[in-house]
């Protein structure tokens, strides 16, 4: 899937997420509708996004737990998604590029993904999606704001770009804090893998900007892209000076970090996203030749909770531990 | 070298040592004699050890520091033979079985050693070594008290022997202190690695005689064996217990140790014991069918760190890290 794979400036970058709040004219808002006014509204939605070519509807109340779980650790689904308060929709392509959530926090949410940095791409595919879904629905629209959302720090463009990047050398330059503060003051977030409130993981991070509305689409993209291309290059030149400041040391401990993943039997999810980072380090140093980064993408999509539980059948924590150290170790060969 | 060697009960015994003091009649004990009659014993007890077959001399003021060291080390002299105040001789046999220290404590240190639990053999040995000595020399030996040494602990039989053994499971079980005190009341000895006062490191242990008098050589030989029997099998049961306690746990540690071993950069070589004892413990267990005890060993006893400055003419500590390291890589192949 698109989400191992190695992408534009993959040695930081591993993957691009574009989503789009829309909701419809004249309905209530997904945690204002009633029962009846949400199988409605799905129907409504569902009838228009079967003109997105190679993609299938899901009904997510008859979904696996683990399996709506699984999806949204690999950021195809939110986690609002997964809960069963209300009816909820998702048309996936089959290439899972394309996800368009019905009955989040608003009616619709195109997301469209790409591995490594590729805003416009993903810009462009969403802004394609949203126009077939346009064809035969009537947005909430105000000339004046933009588009209309559940919440209002949505309104406007309804546009997210999110960029998710692994930043080993900042974090271990002990600049990631003032990196965040000084993005939050421009309008843009950093946050850990798993979006808003999420612990930073294996120096895993998501940038994305916090602004929708008196901003274009384009004028969002070009300033994030300028953004995340400035983290890009100042994250390659740590990385070479904390290297170059203590050679030894770095190649020690990148070194210990992929023995082990090769050799341990018991690994929490925490701990093999800090070591996946330590092997990503070593790989754009150049000190590690024995695997390369999209093993390494394939790893980490392959060992969270959910993902591990809707794979592998293993249900408690320890089993999942024993299988995670199985399937690392598999992997790396 | 024999020391490298897997013998008898070598999954927790690795070598088995005897010595016996003896000194010279009417001749002043080392740290009282001046130089010219330093020189004098040396030449009289050297001329007597060339008729041990397959020896050499060394004079210790003409060998290199970390060369002396590097033999303290393998525990073939004691540390006090490598100080230089004042004239030190060894006799040393080709296959560094035989060890006779000329100016120890005493006038004479004849020591045997043997891989593996052996303690008739270097009783053996050290009773032929002895007699070939006694010979041609004058020993100062009392019939009321037997033989008469510099230290009052060793007056009497002379002898300590001293069985060295790797025990992770009575260390894991907490269970090292209550032995050593239990032991302690038998006049048993239970010291680190590097005998009287030095840390326990890799879980390593000298279990030694401290009483040489009132007893003949065979009954402390055969106390010291059957205590050594017991803990022998006390160790196994034990490693088995810890086993079978959380499986995975164990063998997710001992792997990781193999793991680091085979992946680290730098090391030191307090890190290393540990580790080395883990993938002891391991192939001891089973778990572990890459590697064996006789190559432990010989990693053992090539990255202490004399014994590597002297192997690999590197002097400073980091320098001994990174190689040490290195030659672990290399022999775990």
């Amino acid at each position: 899937m698109w989400y191992t794979k190695f992408g534009n400036m993959g040695d930081v970058v591993l993957s691009t997420r574009v989503r789009l709040a829309r909701n419809l004219k004249d309905k209530p808002f997904p945690n204002r509708a009633d029962k009846s006014q949400q199988e409605e509204i799905i129907d409504i939605l569902k009838a228009a996004a079967e003109k997105i070519e190679n993609t299938k509807f899901f009904d997510l109340s008859n979904m696996q737990e683990r399996e709506k779980k699984a999806l949204a650790e690999r950021h195809i689904i939110s986690p609002l998604l997964t809960d069963n308060k209300i009816k909820r929709g998702l048309v996936l392509s089959d290439d899972q590029r394309i996800s368009v959530m019905l009955m989040e926090e608003d009616h619709l949410r195109i997301q469209t993904m790409h591995e490594g940095f590729a805003i416009e791409e993903c810009l462009n595919s969403a802004m394609e999606v949203d126009d077939i879904l346009e064809e035969s629905l009537d947005y909430a629209f105000s000339e004046k704001l933009g588009y209309l959302t559940c919440c209002p720090t949505n309104v406007g463009t309804g546009l997210r770009i999110s960029v998710m990047v692994c930043l080993p050398g900042i974090t271990m330059a002990g600049r990631i804090d003032s990196l965040s503060r000084t993005l939050s003051k421009m309008g843009i977030a950093v946050r850990g893998i798993f979006g808003e409130g999420s612990q930073s993981l294996g120096n895993i991070y998501q940038i994305s900007n916090q602004v929708t509305l008196g901003i274009s689409e384009e004028e969002t993209a070009q300033k994030l892209s300028e953004i995340v291309s400035e983290i890009i290059s100042q994250e390659r030149s740590l990385q070479q000076k904390i290297y170059l400041s203590d050679k030894f040391r770095i190649e020690d401990k990148v070194m210990r970090s992929l023995g082990t993943l090769k050799y341990s039997r018991v690994m929490g999810s925490e701990e093999a996203l800090g070591l996946i980072s330590d092997v990503r380090f070593g790989i754009n140093l150049g000190i590690i030749k024995e695997t390369n980064l999209e093993k390494l993408n394939e790893i980490l999509y392959s060992i969270l909770p959910a993902i591990l539980s809707a794979s592998y059948n293993v249900e408690t924590v320890a089993d999942r531990d024993i299988k995670r150290a199985e399937v690392i170790r598999e992997k790396l060969g």
